[in-house]
């Protein structure tokens, strides 16, 4: 599977003219060579030439674990100091002629750090973004990954049946996520889950991105939980809303919104269509109602191996649809100090439509 | 307590010749704001000036959650569009006069990302690494955060006290690391666990920062479980290395050796002696029986909002250490292909020596 990526790797450069791929610990890199590593302070770097043997520059305690991978590399290692350090880049710079060349990075994974030890030791190579080659690798999944990912949106959901039976008016929001991460583990999901669960409740729930606090649920009440599991390194990333105890008239109204929305943009997928006009049919329920100036975010993005990754489900991105693409649709309302409604589904393109991963229901459900 | 921490930050700058510090999201913005945010695509660029009102370049979804925080800042807001994204950046460089400007940042955290928004803003700033500003204000650590330290050994010893009697030979790692992860919850570990944890046996012990694997254990694999849990923000991270049903006398040696050389390090700790006599004592230990070429990394590293942080105790380090910091003592031997022992502690400097928060035996112990 690997030699068959890094072939394609290579085919992808020649196309684009770029010279040298330089990785750092990220999904991309796990995708080429099933390889990860935490992102810390000693660098490991990764450079594919197309037809010669990738480069590792690694520290000398992560060897072991590259060689029993079985990849075939060459390997470029450093002690705990910093003049051994210096020297790999240096061997490695001179290896590749690093001179000169054009090197592609992920601006988004790559650290300063990384891109000043390579610049000292190639100060006249050029570094610059190469996300299309992995947004092109990585956009279509295949069938494998798309088994890992409905493995993913499985696990996740039977975490979420297990955790609400046991929320209850009184708990904290903290205590809701803690309960759901341990679901989430219980039912299956590899350690390393794809992000820490947000419980946001009341007036938290009004920030998409709210970390779980203190704060303890109250009757009346929403209550935003937004989670993912890992199945065989993929994710998923589920958002449903529920009321507390009660819920009122325009509590009931506004999360009635949000799923037409997402009915709306769920059922405009198919190959061909414009990445925005997904967003286009979810906001024009949200706004057709009076609320689009609460709908402060766009309407879905990819995921995979990461839980963000293209395309992105939002006004502007005219990319096209294509069998295999798999991505969130999350409209929400937000009404800023009251609270605020997200129904999220994990969807992948078809060979005429779109189907959901997820299934549980999204209409409103009181619990506690 | 985050206006003395920006006040300490002012004059830190000052002393270094510092204009303007610039943070994405990360355990310092955390320590400056107690604000935090993902990592995604979005850029979040927090900018700080001395003796004027920090900066924030923010997504629109993520201004109300900055908002609730109290915090006093400017906010330059962007919406779903680049247009607007490179407009708030170039606001900003325009408001602060970023060009020519020495712009702090800390590589480690920074991506290629942020740096070229930011240098497409303002192309004559100069962009360079401010991390010793904050190891000036976060190396020592006060009464407040050594506490939440301490809760976040306690509740790891409880997990780990928790997960022993449910290992049994036949589980794969995998299977060890999720009982792990879901006993860190169940004991109080904050959602967001430091890292995902090691659970290495029979040969993958031999590899320091193994990741788990559908390796079965089997009678006389050494168990490597290295995990730390979080606990008001605050980090731990221990191991300790278990025999799986019997061991034999080499096992037994290399056990008895790295707790030897655990305590060697741990004795050495006292105010005023250099992060490297720590690493020469533990190291002086493995090396005397023979074992130094397999003991392969330095003996520890500083922690408290980060797993990973200054003071490295490692050969070359001539830090001198002071009462409150707080770092690991984890010596070990790796024979590859066979196995290996880590056994680490996590130990503040106190006014006369050392004290370790963790206190689970070291000991080789047989589970399974």
């Amino acid at each position: 599977m690997y030699r068959k990526r890094l072939e394609r790797l290579a085919q992808t450069m020649m196309g684009e003219e770029w010279d040298i791929i330089a990785l750092n610990p990220s999904p991309s890199l796990y995708y080429l060579t099933g390889l990860s590593f935490h992102l810390i302070e000693r660098p490991i770097i990764w450079l594919f030439a197309p037809d010669e043997q990738p480069i590792f520059i690694i520290p000398e305690l992560e060897l072991p674990k590259a060689e029993t991978s079985g990849l075939s590399f060459e390997p470029y290692s450093y002690g705990e100091d910093e003049a051994s350090r210096e020297q790999a880049f240096h061997k490695v710079a001179e290896r590749l002629h690093l001179n000169e060349k054009r090197v592609g990075i992920e601006p988004l994974r790559f650290r300063v750090f990384e891109l000043r030890l390579l610049e000292k030791a190639a100060p006249r190579a050029t570094f610059s973004s190469a996300e299309t080659i992995f947004t092109k690798l990585r956009i279509i999944k295949d069938e494998k990954e798309i088994n890992a990912i409905r493995g993913a949106v499985e696990i996740a959901e039977e975490a979420l049946k297990a955790t609400l039976p046991l929320i209850r008016i009184g708990m904290t929001e903290l205590e809701v996520a803690s309960e759901l991460t341990f679901q989430l583990l219980r039912a299956g999901s590899q350690p390393e889950i794809p992000f820490s669960p947000i419980a946001a409740a009341g007036p938290n729930s009004a920030l998409p991105h709210a970390t779980p606090s203190d704060r303890t649920l109250q009757a009346g009440d929403l209550l935003v939980l937004d989670f993912g599991a890992t199945c065989s390194g993929y994710i998923s990333d589920l958002t449903r809303t529920f009321a507390i105890g009660e819920y009122d008239d325009e509590t009931a109204k506004i999360h009635n919104i949000v799923c037409q929305a997402n009915a709306a943009g769920r059922d405009a997928i198919r190959p061909g269509i414009a990445c925005q006009e997904l967003d286009r049919a979810a906001r024009a329920v949200i706004e057709g109602d009076g609320y689009g100036q609460y709908f402060i975010h766009r309407t879905g993005h990819g995921f995979g191996l990461e839980a963000h990754e293209p395309p992105s489900i939002r006004e502007g991105n005219e990319l096209a649809l294509a069998q295999g693409m798999t991505f969130t649709i999350e409209p929400g309302i937000y009404l800023p100090g009251r609270g605020g409604v997200r129904v999220e589904d994990n969807m992948v393109v078809t060979q005429d439509g779109g189907e959901s991963f997820s299934t549980y229901p999204r209409q409103i459900e009181v619990i506690g």
